[in-house]
């Protein structure tokens, strides 16, 4: 690995992050730090070995960068190829805030190969490291939200205060698209598993302190893929029947996107209690009628 | 390291986790098997230096067991110093299961260090595994329930069946005390943090398949602390606010016990919404009424 292409990749990272805490989300300056996270990304990608993995995916074929004997994450290799074609159109489409033009599923793709570069590089060279791809995805999903709605999100809220003397609620982010409309809560997770029941757990409590309906919930993830090290192979976790659990007896999600949309979750949308499981695209087009 | 006796504790505790294979978490074969895990994690430490810590929480001194560099997870001094004097009372009680002469504070400090001690070497000689402890501590607090309450745990239960094909729940151990009694629901962990959400939504899951009241949610813990690498400082990371809220908006939690009481949860028992957070001890004599 040459060392200076790596620190361009965390400089233009680090840039980001210092631009993040300007609260400006939705900033032309920030989809041109995310660019050049990307530009960066692939250029130190395109000097590395693909290595082909079994996929237990049916339909979907994987494969892993490497470097000596480590290996990034599981890539989709149809969703990447498909994506790299699409990525600069799709960030025109961003800076023109014009979306008319490009295919949901072409956003999908494009989203997914910004996405999983940055990851892929952090996986190979930053070993251990679950934060920082976590953190760009985070930071990746909320301005395409932002620049979308052309609202900047919070991620605290105020709560009543009776005898609570912490009057604020801290959150994932949450977009307030004014009076009388619902608002979008939103959280970003690069995988979930077990984990997921949490998402549900926190609309409960914003359905709970503020009403039923309020807050449009709205979970999107990157993949359920896991990659099996000695074995080379990948699957993707899926816990459908505890989803239809939570969405029955905890709280109501109105959306879960996906830009690697598992083929378990698929089926979620067809039967009782009907969970809207999409690829992440079909949000630039919907994203009017959910809030009528 | 005499390499020897760490193998005597790993074969140890491979026996408890062959014992509980049998699913019979109450047996005297497990309360054995653990006493054994206790006895040679002892014997290792005797061999090993302590390093003092410093102490951010009011009123508790902690220190590691240190092997080279690598230092043990923080161990509130007093509470181990106290059980060390009490853990062979303790395991005559649970023997012969007769509470009466031992007094709470002493089960509590008893307890706790039986799961520190092997918490402890894990840390030295196995870096990096959580997981070990976890179940180890999941297996204990678990033998406590069932020898306390004579009844072997349950990990699913079933749920009606309309048009879910999978009609079990998995869970944390469940406690089913017979017809017309309240059911224990008791999830165990070393330590919460955030992820303590979980425990909330597992509970209103219950609450909503089941009926609330149906099941009293009993959280058990370690403790919440938290060392320093660098500065070798020990802080407990607490969200009493948050705890709150989750107690007011997704489910009640009827008590939370630790082995080590944070500070910071001592208030929540006296302010609204009332959250019974007390000493583990605590439960052996309160649990006939809890089931009232």
């Amino acid at each position: 690995m040459n060392n200076n292409h790596l620190d361009v990749v965390i400089g233009e990272y680090n840039n980001l992050k210092k631009l993040i805490k300007t609260d400006d989300l939705k900033s032309d300056e920030i989809l041109n730090a995310i660019e050049s996270v990307y530009d960066s990304s692939n250029n130190v990608l395109k000097e590395y070995n693909v290595v082909e993995l079994k996929s237990s995916v049916p339909g979907k074929q994987y494969f892993s960068y490497a470097e000596d004997k480590k290996l990034s994450r599981a890539i989709n290799k149809n969703l990447y190829e498909t994506g790299l074609a699409n990525v600069y159109t799709f960030f025109k489409a961003l800076k023109n805030s014009s979306y008319d033009q490009i295919k949901a599923e072409d956003i999908t793709s494009a989203c997914y190969v910004i996405a999983i570069s940055f990851c892929a590089i952090i996986d190979l060279f930053k070993v251990g490291d679950q934060k920082t791809p976590g953190t760009f995805f985070e930071y990746f999903i909320g301005h395409l939200f932002s620049r979308k709605l052309q609202i900047n999100p919070q991620k605290k809220l105020k709560i009543l205060n009776l005898d609570i003397e912490n009057a604020n609620l801290p959150t994932d982010y949450t977009f307030d698209l004014g009076p009388n409309k619902a608002k979008f809560h939103v959280p970003i997770k690069t995988s979930t598993r077990e984990r997921v029941i949490q998402v549900w757990a926190h609309q409960r409590v914003l359905d709970g302190i503020y009403g039923v309906g309020r807050f449009l919930g709205t979970l999107v993830c990157l993949t359920e893929t896991k990659r099996n090290k000695q074995k080379r192979e990948v699957t993707e976790i899926c816990l459908p029947h505890q989803w239809r659990l939570y969405q029955m007896f905890i709280a109501q999600l109105t959306r879960v996107y996906y830009l690697d949309m598992p083929k378990a979750y698929e089926n979620l949308n067809k039967v009782f209690p009907k969970i809207v499981v999409q690829p992440f695209g079909v949000f630039f087009s919907e994203v009017d009628s959910l809030t009528e």
